[in-house]
C-alpha cells in the first residue's frame, strides 16, 4: 500500500540532493546507483537509459530502496518502481530532472545534445515505507 | 578476489563522509543503511548493533555494496563483509569510528555512555569490484 509521504520528509527530498538506489541483481547482490529524483505528488520520479544494469534489474525484480542522505540526516525510502519506456514522457522526464539539478539552460543544451540520443526509461516508484533520521 | 583501491579513490574515501550500505533482505528486496566506514588497508571496517536488521541480512547473506557520494563525485564497493562479534574488537572499532566522525573528546564521552552498553558488532569488507565515478 502507498505511503504518504510527512511535510517534512517532502520539504528534505525537494531540495535537489542525490539519492542512491538499490536493486537487487539477478543473483541476490545488491547494487547501488547515484540518481536524480524528483517528488511528484507521492511517486518519486527517476530516469535512466534503456540498457543499464539496474533497468535490467528492475525488469526482473521491481522493489527498490531510495536513500536520499546529508549526513546524519536522512530519509530511506521502500517500495516499487514502474518503468515506463514511451520516448515522449521519458524525455521530458529526464529533461525535469536536468533543469532541478542543472538549471533551464543547460538542461536544454544537454537535452538536445545527449539526452535526445539516447532511449530513456522513466522509473515511477510508489513508496510503501519510509524510514527518516533527523 | 580482493581488489585494490587506487589512490584516488583512498584518497576520497578517507574524508569522513557516509557511506549507503546495501544488503539483501531474507526475501531479496534491497535495504540500505547510512554508516560510518574507515579504510583499513583495503578494506572497509564498519560497525553496527548485533540486533538490527542488517545484521540479520548479513549473516544470511554476507554480500554488499557500498556507495560513498559526494553529489557528481562517487565511489561504489562492491564485495563481502566478515563479522566479528568479539566486544573487545567491536568496542575498539566503533570508538575509532567515533573518533573520526566526532573526534576523541566526543568519542569518549558517547562511548561511556552509550556504545559500551550496547553489543557492538564490526563489519570488515573485503572489496571485490569498484565502481568510480568523478
Amino acid at each position: 500500500m502507498a505511503a504518504t509521504l510527512s511535510e517534512k520528509v517532502r520539504a528534505f527530498l525537494q531540495e535537489p540532493r542525490f539519492g542512491v538506489l538499490g536493486t537487487a541483481r539477478e543473483d541476490g547482490a545488491p547494487q547501488l546507483t547515484v540518481m536524480w529524483y524528483d517528488l511528484d505528488g507521492d511517486e518519486i520520479l527517476m530516469n535512466t537509459t534503456v540498457d543499464r544494469a539496474k533497468a535490467a534489474n528492475l525488469r526482473r525484480d521491481p522493489r527498490v530502496a531510495l536513500c536520499v542522505e546529508d549526513g546524519y540526516r536522512y530519509v530511506t525510502l521502500y517500495g516499487s518502481v514502474r518503468m515506463i519506456d514511451d520516448q515522449a514522457t521519458a524525455q521530458a522526464d529526464i529533461h525535469r530532472l536536468a533543469v532541478r539539478y542543472w538549471g533551464k539552460e543547460e538542461a536544454d543544451r544537454t537535452a538536445a545534445e545527449r539526452f535526445s540520443k539516447q532511449r530513456r526509461l522513466t522509473l515511477r516508484m510508489t513508496v510503501e515505507r519510509v524510514v527518516e533520521h533527523w
